[in-house]
């Protein structure tokens, strides 16, 4: 096969008659397939069902001296707060824990600023002419959609294979309304890059403009390898610390991907100043959150050593499912030069990025052909891609035997929107 | 035993001399007893650890056809939201069934209602000039300031023996920029007072000038009789829809205090057109709340009749303690005429109005001997009781017999506190 760029029109035409053919025939089987979202599969849920077995023990109530049935201990239980800081490399007083959903602290924490205003805040952003907030795409499109929320002006700052451009990152910064960026620092959703020690010193001495402008950093696939050893990754807390810039950064982490989606315990992580700050805010609204779950996920997954060992009964899973994707795209597409992609060793999604103008189509012939994929342009503020070209691929849902029909047919796809944008 | 008010200044004196030899003695027995918070006792969640038991079978994990431990399902399970409409007496469909906590769940409407508006506001709160808050009173000191919190300018309304003084509430709610009120209908906090027929009628037909005027009916205490048979309660979602008003009120409820404090599950309910618009604003921040803990809790009470009995093995541990307090005063503190209060039949607080200027020099004085209660002044908006007179009894967290000390020296303390105020 030659890159689809040297066919001739009449190579073309005859490719795309073809496709339409093979197209039409993968319609016609009537499937419905999901590869929209970065949800875990009933295998994987299915894992980790021993955890139910814990807290059947009354000792098992009992934490650090800790009741945890009862209200109390707002910022979250003692072992709960060091097994985190375990997983995150940080100190267990800088850790929060919360209920089961990380995107919940991060919404409450851009919403704490809007409201009230973070520690360094002048005043609420609601009093703020204009904020702005940094969206380093292809990104996470529940982030940028919490901002919008808030009616920030959103601005996308390029991804490289390094991280975020820093370069327009610290010229950014220098815009006083610029109050925060969303990071997913480790197989960064959906490219999986892992940001590079270089671009996380950058991120740490960062001199923004504005007194509270704040590093959203989203770790939620930390430990979240389903190819090779578990990668290393720096604790941004005290590289912060050491720039000068403790109160820069807020950290998020949950077992969401560890233990059960919905059902597991998330937390964040920030310096003492902002912690204290936190509490004085998080005491109004609530009394405690569920310490019951944050103990059985301490029996659980005890530390980070043994939590490594249960993400290896994912990557059992996940990797067979990842190569499937990397595979099909490597096999069908590579050739054709009409598309680029990476094999991601961790996270939770393929980024591939189709030929420009074609990602709208490409996922419209999808859905035709019964797969759903996240919404083109997804991935970028506004939902809008401007160059119509990044797609997500998220293959944790289906079994592998469904996700190689759903491949088969999104490579067809891929090639007859590629066909149809060099004209026919 | 005469009415202090008829004591001579010389008996009074004698009386006060003799009291300080008890209240002496009685700190030399260096005590540390808490009425502070309605917190359940160790007892009562012993009462329901057979809770966890269940969840052990692999079809425990299906609602519906729904796998519990996934994500999805924002609002809540379906299960879920019959048990708590067969509690609270509305539609499954006016359900949203959240996390552990109903305090967050108010916060988070109120906190909405101030960024981006309820369903009629014309703008979010944070961009009206004021915003005011109708706080009947006595009442929970959480939630003035979960209001106070916002910037909100508090308003008192009088608690009579039926609930808020509905004159008040009528006359006020005049003002556009009153944008709502607190209730706690059923066994209010800390008073006791179930409201009457009367006055939830008037609640569902207010006419307020305010568009988005929200009545929060806080529910906690829907089915916590500790002594005597199940009282049945209105559905105020019913009276709104049929006074005209189906959008002027969010219910909320949650098992806190059925189940486990911290660990339980918590809902609220409203209209269609309320519950549209906070799926709206809700799907931004999570994508669904700990659906695990809510099956848990659906196997485990089942329906309301089920709940009820469940709520009869805290009623034999909560009815005794009741008894002890009102016994005490009727006791100690009745012949003197210094204080009134009501013998509750559920909820969680004895409320007693002690002598105008007394309710912080008794606390502080029960503080000398050893036991702590709620600040005095705490359940009226800012912390301020302008009689300095309502003093909150939270008789559930001690065993019977400390809390038999701990009223010995509350009773002293309340009748020294009279004497210094009546002139020694």
């Amino acid at each position: 096969m030659k890159p689809y760029a040297q066919l001739s029109p009449e190579e073309r035409r005859g490719e795309y008659a073809r496709l339409r053919t093979e197209f039409d025939a993968l319609k016609a089987r009537g499937l419905s397939l999901n590869m929209a979202r970065g949800k875990p599969s009933k295998v994987q849920v299915d894992l980790i069902n021993d955890m139910f077995q814990l807290m059947q023990d009354p000792q098992d109530y009992i934490s650090d001296g800790i009741d945890v049935r009862n209200y109390g201990e707002l910022a979250g239980l003692p072992a709960a707060k060091a097994l985190f800081a375990d997983i995150l490399g940080c100190r267990p007083e800088q850790v929060f824990v919360g209920g089961n959903s990380s995107l919940q602290l991060m919404y409450d924490t851009v919403s704490k600023g809007y409201t009230h205003g973070l520690a360094h805040s002048p005043r609420p952003w609601c009093r703020e002419e204009t904020v702005r907030w940094l969206c380093p795409s292809p990104g996470y499109d529940r982030h940028f959609r919490i901002t919008e929320s808030f009616g920030f002006e959103l601005i996308t700052i390029p991804m490289t294979e390094d991280g975020p451009d820093m370069d327009a990152v610290e010229e950014a910064v220098k815009d006083p309304a610029v109050k925060g960026i969303w990071c997913v620092p480790k197989y960064s959703n959906p490219d999986g890059v892992i940001y590079s020690d270089e671009t996380i010193r950058r991120f740490a001495n960062l001199k923004p403009a504005a007194p509270d402008f704040t590093i959203m950093w989203d770790n939620a696939y930390c430990i979240h390898e389903f190819e090779g050893d578990y990668v290393e990754f720096p604790d941004i807390l005290s590289l912060c610390e050491a720039a000068g810039n403790p109160d820069m950064v807020f950290e998020f982490a949950s077992t969401s991907k560890v233990t059960l989606p919905g059902s597991g315990v998330a937390c964040f992580a920030c310096s003492k100043t902002n912690m204290e700050h936190m509490e004085k805010q998080l005491t109004v609204q609530v009394i405690s959150f569920d310490k019951v779950n944050q103990q059985r996920h301490v029996l659980y997954l005890r530390d980070k050593a043994h939590s490594l060992e249960i993400m290896k009964r994912h990557a059992s899973v996940m990797g067979p499912k990842f190569r499937c994707v990397a595979d099909a795209l490597d096999r069908e597409i590579a050739p054709l030069d009409i598309a680029s992609w990476k094999r991601p060793r961790g996270g939770y999604f393929v980024s591939v990025n189709a030929m420009a103008g074609t990602a709208k189509r490409t996922l419209a012939l999808c859905r035709e052909a019964g797969v759903t994929m996240t919404d083109a342009g997804a991935t970028f503020p506004y939902g809008k891609d401007p160059r119509d070209s990044n797609i997500r691929v998220a293959p944790s849902l289906p079994p592998v035997e469904e996700l190689e029909q759903a491949m088969e047919i999104f490579c067809v796809c891929l090639r007859m929107a590629a066909l149809e944008q060099l004209g026919l």
